[in-house]
């Protein structure tokens, strides 16, 4: 099998993510670049039915979640057959999501383990900030964050671990409207980028970003071979109809319109996580 | 305000896909291509307080349908406000989708309007051949589907909108693994694109393929500019890790191993679209 430099560098970074674990001060890595088509080892046709794994992962819901930032990264967690992959609250009841959805948990803060493989935090709108100062929530993720495989968010989810004392020296990415000013509120280094790994800590930015985020952490955790077809199931080769899904794409006036309409919001998230920390 | 070429050639297309209504032999249009970015009309700074439009978007839950297909659109569905976005089911009792998600609806079949402006379908893996014979599901699509100004599916989806008699004579795409095997069985024309716009029928390919489509039909109806600013909230700038997302970026042998795994489930699925079109 030959792999191009592309895939090397691939390897490697997947591998140092996976070693890391936690312990030391393994550089941080920020991953935007796609990878190129490469050379073609034989996907693994045991793929469909093997049962390998049964990694456990903490998916938390919270009331006013956004639910793409978590049925993003979840359709990639569902294809790793074995893993158990679990929607958890404090109870069995249904959880109101922003926007008219409802998901229903299958198992409560009790039924999960000590220690998860993948504990995941999804972010909000505006009820970020009630979710920051929600002591069951962020109990919770400052208990199984110590022991977590990998401790991951995306969108607003980083202000949460953040809040939970998880995120302390961390490089990490976040929503782009709130993650300079606010990141650095609950000790982490914010860092631009799409996801970042930084030992086992791998945070995604706003909404969409947890599907790559998502790929990427089935490749960590299955192979690069099994996420490319995972990634080939989801029909994931994104078109967008126009380029404005980033500040640096976008027209200065949209830019403009999101900081306006969330400036007093992450002033409030700031205070927010400032107090979680005094406090901590 | 001056405006490229692209720009002129998507609000033609924007327009005429507006303007056609189901009526007439207006050419199919396929939309695969990114806009590129454009000169800077300002941004409607009343977009997040005004309330316009009020159109009913009915998106349709079945057993075991893929979460992410309708999550995806739903977020910029969602993003139109004064729009009301409705999960719809026979009853308010949950829905088990795949993979452990369970969606609660927000109305009933009997709740919906007979005229919606978007009545939208998911797909789903092996669970669609049920979807195919279950008749309230599909008697609720044939009956909205008549009146509704936009008839939209994604992934397996379009094959339920076929099994409703909804895609006769329309082009159409699907998910990449049944799209040219099965779409004609049930009388539409296949069309390799990320999503396909013909006359009133909006389709889209597998799974993650419902966000780009969700963004081009938040576009029509509120407009590019705003659309723009929701892929920034979205932070829709998507960096997929590899470069495998349809078969014809994939490795030979990943798209073989799908293809392999769903040979039997797709002659089915011809089976059951055929039956339904002999009992039209």
């Amino acid at each position: 099998m030959k792999l191009s430099r592309r895939e090397i560098a691939m390897a490697a970074l997947l591998a140092g993510a996976a070693l890391a674990g936690g312990e030391g001060e393994a550089a941080p890595v920020s991953v935007t670049e796609r990878i190129e088509h490469g050379p073609r080892p034989s996907a693994d046709p045991s793929y469909f039915t093997k049962v390998t794994g049964g990694e456990y992962i903490a998916m938390v819901l919270y009331p006013g979640m956004t639910a793409l930032d978590l049925i993003g990264p979840h359709y990639f967690f569902s294809t790793m057959r074995g893993a158990k992959v679990h929607l958890v609250a404090p109870t069995m009841a249904p959880v109101a999501c922003g926007q008219g959805v409802t998901l229903s948990p299958t198992a409560t803060y009790a039924d999960v383990p000590k220690a998860v493989d993948i504990l995941f935090v999804p972010g909000a709108g505006f009820p970020t900030l009630d979710a920051m100062k929600n002591d069951q929530l962020i109990d919770f993720l400052a208990d199984r964050g110590e022991r977590a495989r990998y401790v991951t968010a995306v969108c607003t989810g980083p202000l949460l671990l953040g809040a939970a004392g998880l995120l302390k020296g961390y490089r990490a990415t976040a929503n782009w409207g709130i993650r300079d000013k606010v990141l650095p509120a609950v000790g982490a280094i914010p860092v631009d980028a799409r996801y970042v790994v930084d030992r086992n800590r791998i945070t995604g930015g706003g909404v969409t970003a947890g599907i790559d985020f998502g790929l990427h952490l089935a490749a960590l955790l299955r192979g690069p071979d099994n996420a490319r077809v995972c990634q080939l199931l989801a029909e994931y080769d994104p078109a967008p109809p126009f380029d404005s899904g980033s500040p640096h794409k976008a027209w200065p006036e949209s830019v403009s319109l999101v900081q306006s309409m969330i400036a007093s919001f992450s002033d409030d998230l700031v205070k927010a996580g400032k107090a979680r920390t005094n406090r901590a």
